[in-house]
Protein backbone atom coordinates (compact mmCIF):
# COMPACT_ATOMS: atom_id res chain seq x y z
CA UNK A 1 0.00 0.00 0.00
CA UNK A 2 2.76 2.22 0.21
CA UNK A 3 4.85 1.83 -2.78
CA UNK A 4 4.96 -0.26 -5.74
CA UNK A 5 8.59 -0.53 -5.82
CA UNK A 6 9.53 -4.22 -5.38
CA UNK A 7 12.79 -3.75 -3.67
CA UNK A 8 11.14 -2.19 -1.08
CA UNK A 9 8.28 -4.63 -0.86
CA UNK A 10 11.45 -7.45 -0.16
CA UNK A 11 13.00 -5.41 2.53
CA UNK A 12 10.01 -5.27 4.51
CA UNK A 13 9.23 -9.13 4.19
CA UNK A 14 12.93 -9.81 4.74
CA UNK A 15 13.00 -7.75 8.30
CA UNK A 16 9.24 -8.91 9.30
CA UNK A 17 10.13 -12.81 8.32
CA UNK A 18 13.30 -12.05 11.30
CA UNK A 19 11.29 -10.33 13.77
CA UNK A 20 8.76 -12.61 13.83
CA UNK A 21 11.65 -15.69 13.84
CA UNK A 22 12.56 -14.31 17.08
CA UNK A 23 9.51 -13.95 18.71
CA UNK A 24 8.62 -15.04 22.04
CA UNK A 25 5.53 -17.60 20.26
CA UNK A 26 3.78 -17.20 23.91
CA UNK A 27 2.56 -13.93 23.52
CA UNK A 28 -0.77 -13.17 21.87
CA UNK A 29 -1.22 -12.16 18.19
CA UNK A 30 -1.99 -8.59 19.01
CA UNK A 31 1.22 -8.82 20.82
CA UNK A 32 3.11 -9.52 17.84
CA UNK A 33 1.07 -7.60 15.47
CA UNK A 34 2.03 -4.43 17.54
CA UNK A 35 5.39 -5.46 17.19
CA UNK A 36 5.03 -6.54 13.54
CA UNK A 37 3.30 -3.00 12.54
CA UNK A 38 5.63 -0.64 14.29
CA UNK A 39 8.62 -2.19 12.35
CA UNK A 40 6.64 -1.61 9.25
CA UNK A 41 6.22 1.79 10.03
CA UNK A 42 9.27 2.69 11.14
CA UNK A 43 10.93 0.72 7.78
CA UNK A 44 8.46 3.02 6.03
CA UNK A 45 8.49 6.05 7.16
CA UNK A 46 4.88 6.13 6.78
CA UNK A 47 3.10 6.94 10.22
CA UNK A 48 0.06 5.16 8.50
CA UNK A 49 0.00 3.10 6.22
CA UNK A 50 -3.93 1.66 6.51
CA UNK A 51 -5.53 5.87 5.97
CA UNK A 52 -6.83 5.14 2.55
CA UNK A 53 -7.94 1.89 3.97
CA UNK A 54 -9.67 3.75 6.42
CA UNK A 55 -11.26 6.21 4.46
CA UNK A 56 -12.61 3.82 2.25
CA UNK A 57 -14.32 1.25 5.14
CA UNK A 58 -15.62 3.85 6.38
CA UNK A 59 -16.95 5.78 3.40
CA UNK A 60 -18.20 2.18 2.63
CA UNK A 61 -20.05 2.04 6.08
CA UNK A 62 -21.43 5.61 6.04
CA UNK A 63 -23.11 4.80 2.77
CA UNK A 64 -24.75 1.37 4.28
CA UNK A 65 -26.05 3.73 7.33
CA UNK A 66 -29.40 5.00 6.48
CA UNK A 67 -30.03 1.44 4.90
CA UNK A 68 -28.88 -0.51 7.87
CA UNK A 69 -30.53 2.29 10.30
CA UNK A 70 -33.75 1.44 8.08
CA UNK A 71 -33.34 -2.31 9.04
CA UNK A 72 -32.89 -1.90 12.90
CA UNK A 73 -36.02 0.46 13.09
CA UNK A 74 -38.26 -1.73 11.37
CA UNK A 75 -37.10 -4.88 13.19
CA UNK A 76 -38.84 -6.48 15.43
CA UNK A 77 -36.14 -6.66 17.92
CA UNK A 78 -33.97 -3.37 17.24
CA UNK A 79 -31.30 -3.91 20.02
CA UNK A 80 -30.57 -7.92 18.38
CA UNK A 81 -30.30 -6.25 14.79
CA UNK A 82 -28.00 -3.67 15.71
CA UNK A 83 -26.05 -6.35 17.93
CA UNK A 84 -26.01 -8.70 14.42
CA UNK A 85 -24.91 -5.62 12.24
CA UNK A 86 -21.90 -4.68 14.68
CA UNK A 87 -20.83 -8.51 14.42
CA UNK A 88 -21.55 -7.59 10.96
CA UNK A 89 -18.88 -4.82 10.48
CA UNK A 90 -16.10 -6.72 12.24
CA UNK A 91 -15.84 -8.72 8.58
CA UNK A 92 -13.37 -5.27 7.84
CA UNK A 93 -10.54 -6.38 9.05
CA UNK A 94 -7.57 -5.91 7.63
CA UNK A 95 -5.30 -7.85 10.52
CA UNK A 96 -6.29 -11.10 8.69
CA UNK A 97 -6.43 -10.07 5.05
CA UNK A 98 -5.06 -8.00 2.46
CA UNK A 99 -8.29 -7.08 1.08
CA UNK A 100 -11.82 -7.12 0.97
CA UNK A 101 -14.57 -6.52 -1.61
CA UNK A 102 -17.30 -4.20 -1.03
CA UNK A 103 -19.41 -7.14 -1.58
CA UNK A 104 -18.32 -9.37 0.59
CA UNK A 105 -19.20 -6.65 3.72
CA UNK A 106 -22.57 -6.78 1.89
CA UNK A 107 -22.98 -10.83 2.56
CA UNK A 108 -21.64 -10.23 5.96
CA UNK A 109 -24.57 -8.14 6.38
CA UNK A 110 -26.82 -11.32 5.37
CA UNK A 111 -24.71 -13.71 6.94
CA UNK A 112 -25.12 -12.14 10.45
CA UNK A 113 -28.88 -11.29 10.04
CA UNK A 114 -29.15 -15.00 10.04
CA UNK A 115 -26.78 -16.75 11.76
CA UNK A 116 -27.26 -18.12 14.84
CA UNK A 117 -26.14 -16.61 18.30
CA UNK A 118 -25.92 -17.83 21.62
CA UNK A 119 -29.27 -16.78 22.67
CA UNK A 120 -28.37 -16.36 26.33
CA UNK A 121 -25.68 -14.61 26.26
CA UNK A 122 -27.88 -11.71 23.76
CA UNK A 123 -30.18 -11.80 26.72
CA UNK A 124 -27.40 -11.36 29.32
CA UNK A 125 -26.12 -8.33 27.19
CA UNK A 126 -29.54 -6.46 26.54
CA UNK A 127 -29.67 -6.92 30.48
CA UNK A 128 -26.62 -5.98 31.72
CA UNK A 129 -27.09 -2.78 28.73
CA UNK A 130 -30.63 -2.13 30.83
CA UNK A 131 -28.52 -1.98 34.30
CA UNK A 132 -27.35 0.97 35.74
CA UNK A 133 -23.56 1.91 35.79
CA UNK A 134 -20.82 2.91 33.42
CA UNK A 135 -20.11 1.49 29.70
CA UNK A 136 -17.28 0.86 28.14
CA UNK A 137 -17.45 0.20 24.07
CA UNK A 138 -14.49 -0.86 23.09
CA UNK A 139 -13.66 -0.30 19.32
CA UNK A 140 -11.76 -2.53 16.77
CA UNK A 141 -11.60 -1.17 13.17
CA UNK A 142 -12.64 1.83 10.82
CA UNK A 143 -15.55 1.03 8.57
CA UNK A 144 -16.62 -1.23 11.40
CA UNK A 145 -16.95 1.59 14.32
CA UNK A 146 -20.43 3.07 11.67
CA UNK A 147 -22.09 -0.27 12.23
CA UNK A 148 -20.77 0.15 16.01
CA UNK A 149 -22.93 3.29 16.13
CA UNK A 150 -26.52 1.39 14.74
CA UNK A 151 -25.50 -0.50 18.33
CA UNK A 152 -24.59 2.09 20.31
CA UNK A 153 -27.96 4.06 19.05
CA UNK A 154 -29.95 1.53 20.85
CA UNK A 155 -28.03 2.03 23.89
CA UNK A 156 -28.35 4.62 26.81
CA UNK A 157 -25.79 7.16 25.31
CA UNK A 158 -24.93 9.06 28.24
CA UNK A 159 -23.39 6.26 30.18
CA UNK A 160 -21.01 5.08 27.53
CA UNK A 161 -17.54 5.79 26.64
CA UNK A 162 -16.71 4.67 23.65
CA UNK A 163 -12.71 3.77 23.18
CA UNK A 164 -10.52 3.96 20.26
CA UNK A 165 -6.52 2.81 20.25
CA UNK A 166 -4.28 5.31 20.82
CA UNK A 167 -2.16 5.49 17.64
CA UNK A 168 -2.81 3.87 14.22
CA UNK A 169 -2.05 0.19 13.62
CA UNK A 170 -3.32 -2.06 11.09
CA UNK A 171 -7.04 -0.51 9.94
CA UNK A 172 -7.56 -0.58 13.66
CA UNK A 173 -10.22 2.53 14.69
CA UNK A 174 -8.80 5.60 15.63
CA UNK A 175 -9.95 9.11 17.33
CA UNK A 176 -10.57 10.41 13.66
CA UNK A 177 -12.77 7.46 12.75
CA UNK A 178 -15.33 7.84 15.99
CA UNK A 179 -15.30 11.67 14.49
CA UNK A 180 -16.00 10.59 10.66
CA UNK A 181 -18.52 8.26 12.07
CA UNK A 182 -20.22 11.01 13.87
CA UNK A 183 -19.94 8.90 17.31
CA UNK A 184 -18.40 12.44 19.13
CA UNK A 185 -21.66 13.57 19.62
CA UNK A 186 -23.13 10.97 20.90
CA UNK A 187 -20.87 9.83 23.23
CA UNK A 188 -17.77 10.17 24.58
CA UNK A 189 -14.69 8.86 22.89
CA UNK A 190 -11.42 8.35 24.87
CA UNK A 191 -8.07 6.79 22.92
CA UNK A 192 -6.68 3.78 24.71
CA UNK A 193 -2.77 5.71 24.77
CA UNK A 194 -1.70 1.75 22.94
CA UNK A 195 -0.80 0.78 18.86
CA UNK A 196 -1.67 -2.80 19.99
CA UNK A 197 -4.40 -4.05 17.72
CA UNK A 198 -6.12 -5.56 20.76
CA UNK A 199 -6.17 -4.23 24.44
CA UNK A 200 -3.08 -4.98 26.40
CA UNK A 201 -3.93 -2.93 29.79
CA UNK A 202 -0.38 -2.69 30.43
CA UNK A 203 0.68 -1.02 27.26
CA UNK A 204 -2.60 1.40 27.52
CA UNK A 205 -2.69 4.84 29.17
CA UNK A 206 -3.05 5.12 33.15
CA UNK A 207 -6.22 6.78 32.05
CA UNK A 208 -7.63 4.42 29.85
CA UNK A 209 -6.80 1.64 32.86
CA UNK A 210 -8.50 3.51 35.64
CA UNK A 211 -11.54 3.77 32.99
CA UNK A 212 -11.65 -0.28 32.93
CA UNK A 213 -10.96 -0.80 36.03
CA UNK A 214 -14.37 1.04 37.29
CA UNK A 215 -16.08 0.56 34.46
CA UNK A 216 -19.31 -1.73 35.15
CA UNK A 217 -20.17 -3.56 32.02
CA UNK A 218 -17.17 -3.54 29.20
CA UNK A 219 -18.39 -4.74 25.36
CA UNK A 220 -15.01 -5.42 23.54
CA UNK A 221 -15.35 -5.69 19.74
CA UNK A 222 -12.92 -8.14 17.67
CA UNK A 223 -10.37 -11.23 17.92
CA UNK A 224 -8.01 -8.83 18.61
CA UNK A 225 -9.79 -8.00 22.07
CA UNK A 226 -10.70 -11.04 22.70
CA UNK A 227 -7.16 -12.50 22.20
CA UNK A 228 -5.78 -10.03 24.67
CA UNK A 229 -8.71 -9.83 27.38
CA UNK A 230 -10.45 -13.43 27.21
CA UNK A 231 -9.78 -14.45 30.48
CA UNK A 232 -9.13 -11.20 32.53
CA UNK A 233 -11.25 -11.21 35.30
CA UNK A 234 -13.39 -9.00 33.87
CA UNK A 235 -17.30 -9.16 32.80
CA UNK A 236 -16.86 -8.70 29.47
CA UNK A 237 -19.25 -9.20 26.29
CA UNK A 238 -17.17 -10.17 23.35
CA UNK A 239 -18.88 -9.10 19.77
CA UNK A 240 -16.94 -10.80 17.33
CA UNK A 241 -16.98 -12.55 13.89
CA UNK A 242 -13.73 -15.52 14.34
CA UNK A 243 -11.48 -14.96 12.16
CA UNK A 244 -9.05 -18.49 12.52
CA UNK A 245 -9.54 -21.97 13.38
CA UNK A 246 -7.66 -21.88 16.62
CA UNK A 247 -9.83 -18.70 18.00
CA UNK A 248 -12.90 -20.93 16.93
CA UNK A 249 -11.49 -23.80 18.38
CA UNK A 250 -11.01 -22.15 21.90
CA UNK A 251 -14.69 -20.71 21.65
CA UNK A 252 -16.00 -23.78 20.49
CA UNK A 253 -18.08 -22.18 16.93
CA UNK A 254 -16.39 -22.48 13.35
CA UNK A 255 -14.60 -19.79 11.92
CA UNK A 256 -16.72 -17.10 10.19
CA UNK A 257 -19.30 -17.43 12.77
CA UNK A 258 -21.21 -14.47 14.65
CA UNK A 259 -20.49 -14.38 18.26
CA UNK A 260 -22.17 -12.62 21.32
CA UNK A 261 -20.03 -14.28 24.26
CA UNK A 262 -20.35 -13.12 27.80
CA UNK A 263 -16.83 -13.95 30.05
CA UNK A 264 -16.91 -15.04 33.56
CA UNK A 265 -14.56 -14.24 36.08
CA UNK A 266 -13.08 -17.62 36.20
CA UNK A 267 -12.84 -18.35 32.64
CA UNK A 268 -9.57 -19.23 31.14
CA UNK A 269 -7.09 -16.94 29.62
CA UNK A 270 -6.57 -17.36 25.40
CA UNK B 1 1.61 -33.91 10.15
CA UNK B 2 4.81 -35.32 11.79
CA UNK B 3 3.81 -34.28 15.90
CA UNK B 4 1.77 -32.88 18.01
CA UNK B 5 4.54 -31.37 20.33
CA UNK B 6 3.79 -27.77 20.12
CA UNK B 7 8.16 -27.09 20.86
CA UNK B 8 8.57 -28.75 17.53
CA UNK B 9 6.05 -27.14 15.88
CA UNK B 10 7.77 -23.64 17.32
CA UNK B 11 11.60 -24.74 16.08
CA UNK B 12 10.27 -25.63 12.29
CA UNK B 13 8.29 -22.36 12.06
CA UNK B 14 11.06 -20.12 13.45
CA UNK B 15 13.44 -22.27 11.14
CA UNK B 16 11.49 -21.90 7.92
CA UNK B 17 11.33 -18.26 8.53
CA UNK B 18 15.18 -17.72 9.40
CA UNK B 19 15.50 -19.45 6.09
CA UNK B 20 13.12 -17.81 3.86
CA UNK B 21 14.24 -14.49 5.22
CA UNK B 22 17.81 -15.07 3.56
CA UNK B 23 16.09 -16.79 0.20
CA UNK B 24 16.76 -14.88 -3.22
CA UNK B 25 13.47 -13.43 -4.37
CA UNK B 26 14.18 -13.74 -7.93
CA UNK B 27 13.67 -18.11 -7.70
CA UNK B 28 10.95 -19.67 -8.45
CA UNK B 29 8.31 -20.63 -5.62
CA UNK B 30 9.44 -24.33 -6.50
CA UNK B 31 12.79 -23.51 -5.64
CA UNK B 32 12.10 -21.74 -2.67
CA UNK B 33 9.50 -25.04 -2.06
CA UNK B 34 12.59 -27.14 -2.37
CA UNK B 35 14.82 -25.71 0.30
CA UNK B 36 11.96 -25.44 2.87
CA UNK B 37 10.98 -28.99 2.59
CA UNK B 38 14.25 -30.34 2.59
CA UNK B 39 14.82 -28.69 6.00
CA UNK B 40 11.46 -29.52 7.41
CA UNK B 41 12.71 -33.29 6.46
CA UNK B 42 16.08 -32.95 7.87
CA UNK B 43 15.01 -30.97 10.71
CA UNK B 44 12.06 -33.78 11.53
CA UNK B 45 13.72 -36.42 10.17
CA UNK B 46 10.88 -37.66 8.58
CA UNK B 47 11.53 -38.40 4.64
CA UNK B 48 8.17 -38.21 3.69
CA UNK B 49 6.20 -36.30 6.37
CA UNK B 50 3.09 -36.15 3.27
CA UNK B 51 2.90 -39.83 3.29
CA UNK B 52 -0.32 -40.20 5.20
CA UNK B 53 -2.03 -37.69 2.94
CA UNK B 54 -1.08 -39.15 -0.32
CA UNK B 55 -2.37 -41.97 0.75
CA UNK B 56 -5.79 -40.76 1.71
CA UNK B 57 -5.76 -38.91 -1.93
CA UNK B 58 -4.59 -41.88 -3.75
CA UNK B 59 -7.74 -43.75 -2.06
CA UNK B 60 -9.92 -40.56 -2.27
CA UNK B 61 -9.28 -40.60 -5.58
CA UNK B 62 -9.26 -43.97 -6.62
CA UNK B 63 -12.89 -44.70 -4.92
CA UNK B 64 -14.24 -41.70 -7.32
CA UNK B 65 -12.21 -43.46 -10.50
CA UNK B 66 -14.74 -46.59 -11.27
CA UNK B 67 -17.78 -43.07 -11.38
CA UNK B 68 -15.62 -40.92 -13.43
CA UNK B 69 -14.40 -43.00 -16.07
CA UNK B 70 -18.19 -43.31 -17.12
CA UNK B 71 -18.62 -39.88 -16.98
CA UNK B 72 -15.49 -39.81 -19.60
CA UNK B 73 -17.07 -43.04 -21.36
CA UNK B 74 -20.80 -41.34 -21.68
CA UNK B 75 -19.37 -38.13 -22.49
CA UNK B 76 -20.23 -36.51 -26.25
CA UNK B 77 -16.39 -35.71 -26.08
CA UNK B 78 -14.28 -37.92 -24.27
CA UNK B 79 -11.03 -36.47 -24.29
CA UNK B 80 -12.12 -33.07 -23.26
CA UNK B 81 -13.92 -34.95 -20.61
CA UNK B 82 -11.02 -36.38 -19.65
CA UNK B 83 -8.95 -33.47 -19.62
CA UNK B 84 -11.39 -31.15 -17.77
CA UNK B 85 -11.25 -34.42 -14.81
CA UNK B 86 -7.15 -34.38 -15.16
CA UNK B 87 -7.16 -30.37 -14.00
CA UNK B 88 -9.97 -31.08 -11.60
CA UNK B 89 -7.39 -33.49 -10.11
CA UNK B 90 -5.12 -30.55 -9.99
CA UNK B 91 -7.00 -29.41 -6.68
CA UNK B 92 -5.27 -32.07 -4.44
CA UNK B 93 -2.30 -29.54 -3.75
CA UNK B 94 -0.86 -29.48 -0.24
CA UNK B 95 1.65 -26.85 -1.46
CA UNK B 96 -0.84 -24.05 -0.98
CA UNK B 97 -2.57 -25.37 1.91
CA UNK B 98 -2.93 -27.43 4.89
CA UNK B 99 -6.23 -29.45 4.52
CA UNK B 100 -8.47 -30.38 1.92
CA UNK B 101 -11.79 -31.74 2.52
CA UNK B 102 -13.39 -34.73 0.12
CA UNK B 103 -16.33 -32.50 -0.54
CA UNK B 104 -13.80 -29.77 -1.78
CA UNK B 105 -12.79 -32.63 -4.17
CA UNK B 106 -16.70 -33.04 -5.51
CA UNK B 107 -16.77 -29.37 -6.23
CA UNK B 108 -13.55 -29.17 -8.28
CA UNK B 109 -14.88 -31.80 -10.65
CA UNK B 110 -18.83 -30.14 -10.68
CA UNK B 111 -16.72 -26.76 -11.59
CA UNK B 112 -14.42 -28.07 -13.86
CA UNK B 113 -16.90 -29.87 -16.26
CA UNK B 114 -18.76 -26.38 -16.57
CA UNK B 115 -16.05 -23.73 -16.12
CA UNK B 116 -14.39 -22.25 -19.44
CA UNK B 117 -11.65 -23.30 -21.27
CA UNK B 118 -9.55 -21.75 -24.00
CA UNK B 119 -11.36 -24.13 -26.95
CA UNK B 120 -8.07 -23.27 -29.27
CA UNK B 121 -5.88 -24.77 -26.77
CA UNK B 122 -8.02 -27.30 -26.16
CA UNK B 123 -8.43 -28.38 -30.12
CA UNK B 124 -4.23 -28.02 -30.75
CA UNK B 125 -3.79 -30.33 -27.00
CA UNK B 126 -6.01 -32.40 -29.02
CA UNK B 127 -4.29 -32.47 -32.25
CA UNK B 128 -0.83 -32.57 -31.10
CA UNK B 129 -1.66 -35.96 -28.91
CA UNK B 130 -3.27 -37.19 -32.29
CA UNK B 131 0.24 -36.82 -34.00
CA UNK B 132 3.15 -38.67 -33.92
CA UNK B 133 5.73 -38.81 -31.69
CA UNK B 134 7.18 -39.47 -28.07
CA UNK B 135 5.03 -37.75 -25.38
CA UNK B 136 6.55 -36.98 -21.71
CA UNK B 137 3.31 -36.74 -19.09
CA UNK B 138 5.04 -34.56 -16.30
CA UNK B 139 2.76 -35.73 -13.30
CA UNK B 140 2.28 -33.25 -10.08
CA UNK B 141 0.81 -34.44 -7.23
CA UNK B 142 -0.82 -37.64 -5.46
CA UNK B 143 -4.61 -38.46 -5.51
CA UNK B 144 -4.34 -36.30 -8.82
CA UNK B 145 -1.96 -38.80 -10.82
CA UNK B 146 -5.68 -40.88 -10.58
CA UNK B 147 -7.23 -38.12 -12.66
CA UNK B 148 -4.44 -38.29 -14.86
CA UNK B 149 -5.04 -41.81 -15.45
CA UNK B 150 -8.40 -40.75 -17.19
CA UNK B 151 -6.58 -38.53 -19.65
CA UNK B 152 -3.92 -41.07 -20.59
CA UNK B 153 -6.31 -43.35 -21.05
CA UNK B 154 -7.64 -41.46 -23.73
CA UNK B 155 -4.37 -40.98 -24.85
CA UNK B 156 -2.14 -43.32 -27.15
CA UNK B 157 0.10 -44.94 -24.19
CA UNK B 158 2.28 -46.51 -26.16
CA UNK B 159 3.95 -42.80 -26.90
CA UNK B 160 3.49 -41.67 -23.39
CA UNK B 161 6.25 -41.69 -20.77
CA UNK B 162 4.88 -40.89 -17.33
CA UNK B 163 7.51 -38.27 -15.23
CA UNK B 164 7.27 -37.99 -11.25
CA UNK B 165 8.84 -36.87 -9.24
CA UNK B 166 12.39 -38.36 -8.14
CA UNK B 167 11.89 -38.31 -4.01
CA UNK B 168 9.17 -36.97 -2.07
CA UNK B 169 8.15 -33.17 -1.41
CA UNK B 170 5.22 -32.30 -0.27
CA UNK B 171 2.42 -34.11 -1.37
CA UNK B 172 3.61 -34.18 -5.20
CA UNK B 173 3.36 -37.82 -6.94
CA UNK B 174 6.46 -40.72 -6.46
CA UNK B 175 7.19 -43.54 -8.24
CA UNK B 176 4.87 -45.48 -5.90
CA UNK B 177 1.45 -43.51 -6.26
CA UNK B 178 2.08 -43.86 -10.23
CA UNK B 179 1.91 -47.53 -9.46
CA UNK B 180 -1.14 -47.09 -6.73
CA UNK B 181 -2.97 -45.68 -9.47
CA UNK B 182 -2.49 -48.50 -12.05
CA UNK B 183 -0.27 -46.66 -14.84
CA UNK B 184 2.73 -48.80 -14.28
CA UNK B 185 1.38 -51.04 -16.32
CA UNK B 186 -0.42 -48.51 -18.45
CA UNK B 187 2.41 -46.49 -19.75
CA UNK B 188 6.34 -46.07 -19.29
CA UNK B 189 6.93 -44.48 -15.61
CA UNK B 190 10.18 -42.93 -14.79
CA UNK B 191 11.36 -40.52 -12.23
CA UNK B 192 12.74 -37.40 -12.75
CA UNK B 193 15.38 -37.83 -9.84
CA UNK B 194 14.53 -34.22 -8.27
CA UNK B 195 12.93 -33.42 -5.34
CA UNK B 196 11.82 -30.14 -6.51
CA UNK B 197 7.39 -29.39 -6.45
CA UNK B 198 8.13 -28.11 -10.23
CA UNK B 199 10.46 -29.27 -13.06
CA UNK B 200 13.91 -27.37 -12.78
CA UNK B 201 16.05 -29.02 -15.66
CA UNK B 202 19.42 -28.63 -13.98
CA UNK B 203 17.92 -30.53 -10.11
CA UNK B 204 16.80 -33.54 -12.63
CA UNK B 205 18.71 -36.60 -13.73
CA UNK B 206 20.51 -36.80 -16.86
CA UNK B 207 18.49 -39.12 -17.79
CA UNK B 208 15.31 -37.22 -17.68
CA UNK B 209 16.62 -34.19 -19.09
CA UNK B 210 17.76 -36.44 -22.09
CA UNK B 211 14.13 -37.63 -22.33
CA UNK B 212 12.61 -33.59 -22.01
CA UNK B 213 14.93 -32.79 -24.72
CA UNK B 214 13.63 -35.41 -27.64
CA UNK B 215 10.12 -35.73 -26.52
CA UNK B 216 8.03 -34.19 -29.33
CA UNK B 217 4.87 -33.24 -26.71
CA UNK B 218 5.23 -32.36 -23.30
CA UNK B 219 2.26 -31.80 -21.16
CA UNK B 220 2.94 -31.19 -17.92
CA UNK B 221 0.32 -30.56 -14.86
CA UNK B 222 0.09 -28.32 -12.20
CA UNK B 223 1.21 -24.59 -11.33
CA UNK B 224 4.66 -26.03 -9.82
CA UNK B 225 5.75 -27.49 -13.35
CA UNK B 226 4.33 -24.11 -15.11
CA UNK B 227 6.85 -21.60 -12.44
CA UNK B 228 9.67 -23.63 -13.44
CA UNK B 229 8.98 -24.62 -17.25
CA UNK B 230 7.23 -21.74 -19.04
CA UNK B 231 9.08 -19.72 -21.09
CA UNK B 232 11.89 -22.34 -21.33
CA UNK B 233 11.68 -23.01 -25.49
CA UNK B 234 9.58 -26.11 -25.42
CA UNK B 235 6.45 -26.46 -27.12
CA UNK B 236 4.53 -27.43 -23.47
CA UNK B 237 0.54 -27.50 -22.62
CA UNK B 238 0.09 -26.91 -19.38
CA UNK B 239 -2.70 -27.98 -17.58
CA UNK B 240 -3.17 -26.89 -14.20
CA UNK B 241 -5.89 -25.10 -11.55
CA UNK B 242 -4.37 -21.61 -10.82
CA UNK B 243 -3.69 -21.36 -7.30
CA UNK B 244 -2.61 -17.62 -6.72
CA UNK B 245 -3.21 -13.96 -8.00
CA UNK B 246 0.56 -13.67 -9.26
CA UNK B 247 -0.17 -16.73 -11.74
CA UNK B 248 -3.45 -15.64 -12.13
CA UNK B 249 -2.01 -12.28 -13.43
CA UNK B 250 0.82 -13.93 -15.78
CA UNK B 251 -2.18 -16.02 -17.31
CA UNK B 252 -4.25 -13.33 -17.53
CA UNK B 253 -8.00 -15.70 -15.80
CA UNK B 254 -8.87 -15.84 -12.32
CA UNK B 255 -7.93 -17.46 -9.17
CA UNK B 256 -9.45 -21.37 -8.49
CA UNK B 257 -9.84 -21.52 -13.11
CA UNK B 258 -9.47 -24.56 -15.03
CA UNK B 259 -6.53 -23.61 -17.51
CA UNK B 260 -5.20 -25.44 -21.01
CA UNK B 261 -2.27 -23.32 -22.06
CA UNK B 262 -0.71 -23.88 -24.99
CA UNK B 263 3.23 -22.78 -24.25
CA UNK B 264 4.56 -20.70 -27.09
CA UNK B 265 8.34 -20.96 -27.81
CA UNK B 266 8.81 -17.31 -27.71
CA UNK B 267 6.96 -16.74 -24.79
CA UNK B 268 8.39 -15.08 -21.85
CA UNK B 269 9.70 -16.59 -18.44
CA UNK B 270 7.29 -16.42 -15.40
Amino acid sequence: MVTDDPTVHERLIRETLLLVAEMPFDRSPPWMGQRIHRLLRELTGEKDPYRQVKQHSNNLALSLYAELKERVRGSADPFATAVRLAIAGNVIDFGCRSHLGDDEVHQAIEDAMVGSVDEVAMADLRQAVEGVGDILYLADNAGEIVFDRLLIEEMPQDRITLVVRGSPVINDATREDAEVAGLNSLVKVMDNGSDVPGTILESCSPSFQACFARSDLIIAKGQGNYETLSGGGRNIFFLLKVKCPVIAGHIGCDVGQVVVLRQNRRSERV
